[in-house]
């Protein structure tokens, strides 16, 4: 694996792909799919549409995901499992390795909470990393609700539901944005003044959107949230929030 | 104008417009181009050239900008500019109006500094706003140099230069990006601990990066920026700082 490329494919729209990454698509040897296994089978189809799309005659090698280990704390049990998924792929490629480009296809863009690009560092000999950006949930939020994501001059922070929770709305923050939330970390804050804007399958046919106050948007998202994902067997899902 | 649609054109390459923005070009029935004078010919030549590459069928009608009132304050002085660039696009449009959806090409992100949303506001009647995300300047560089944007979990501050120089590092930052920054404020800061990526013309043939410990590397990008700026007649450039 001597050239990695990593293509951002947005969110959930085979149209959010770029020129560029059709193209790199095309220009590969090599696509490496996962098999996420467990509800995330809409995603792993969002992956063929976009390969057919692009008329690559590339090589498509799934490789199967790890299982995190819930006994390790956060930090050792996610460098655990970049460990294994760099292992995966360089067994997926076998003793054939590849003679051209391999790529992987990143949901969002790969520089955005995605450790794609730590586990290839962690491969031996270091692949020639190259980064094809794509759609970000937070650009497939603000344009389906046609929101700007920053006021005037005004500063934007992107955190994590995780962080949310923990240290609470971020100090001197005017808008944020939050992503890996599994947990509506919305809940945990004071929502005098506050505004949300929630959006999730963004991008795909399933996109459910709303907003309002955060005093009276929070129950109904929560609600809406539990009955899609009830529904689809898994959700993603992403809020802008906003002092106003 | 009944319809009108925002199309992020990315930062400087026609490969990064997206399959969305591509379609909505063809779908359009005016696209409404700015003649903005002075050393943005290398913008207006990208319009165009996406323009030719969608195989578009609609009228191409430009605008120009107006000047801003040097003698108003900040906020008046966006807000009276915004007033009459409304009012440009409605006459460029003419009695005639449109009799399908008006296109925007905007660079970047419609969402991420940028006033065409805010614009648009300002028209009466208010037409229907549709947005198509492109790749922001920020995915451009963090793209450009194979870097992610967040640390594991970390959060992320977007803030401008003119809030870096009045405000300093922002409290409790790890990464900040800077956008909109004419006056490498970077060099207002404290520069021990913190690392700098930057980049110049992001996705263009004459795209420019450096990076290092912003004490080494400030210098050598203030002076790669003059020059270039000089070279070219304009210069766009972003960066990111990291705490490390």
């Amino acid at each position: 694996m001597e050239h990695l490329w990593l293509i951002g494919i947005g969110t959930g729209s085979p149209a959010h792909v770029t020129g560029e990454g059709m193209q790199a698509l095309r220009d590969a040897a090599t696509i490496l799919v996962p098999q996420k296994g467990a509800a995330k089978d809409d995603l792993a189809e969002l992956r063929r549409r976009i390969i057919a799309a692009s008329g690559t005659a590339a090589r498509v090698v799934p490789f199967d995901y790890p299982v995190r280990d819930p006994d390790l704390p956060y930090m050792a049990r996610v460098a655990a499992w970049h460990d294994q998924i760099a292992a995966r792929w360089q067994e997926a490629l076998g003793s054939a390795g590849s003679d051209g480009p391999v790529v992987l296809m990143v949901w969002g863009d790969p520089s955005l909470y995605d450790s794609t690009m730590r586990i290839a560092a962690r491969l031996a000999p270091p692949p020639r990393i190259r980064v094809v950006p794509g759609i970000t949930a937070i650009q497939a939020l603000t344009a389906a609700h046609a929101i700007p994501l920053n006021t005037v001059n005004g500063p934007v922070q992107i955190t994590t539901g995780r962080r949310l929770r923990d240290h609470g709305w971020p100090g001197g923050a005017e808008t944020v944005v939050v992503m890996l939330d599994g947990e509506c970390s919305f809940r945990t804050l004071d929502p005098a003044g506050a505004c949300i804007w929630w959006g999730a399958f963004l991008g795909m046919p399933e996109q459910i959107l709303y907003h309002g106050a955060l005093e009276d948007a929070a129950d109904p998202i929560v609600d809406m949230r539990m009955a899609a994902r009830a529904e689809h067997g898994w959700i993603m899902d992403t809020y802008l929030l906003r002092r106003v």
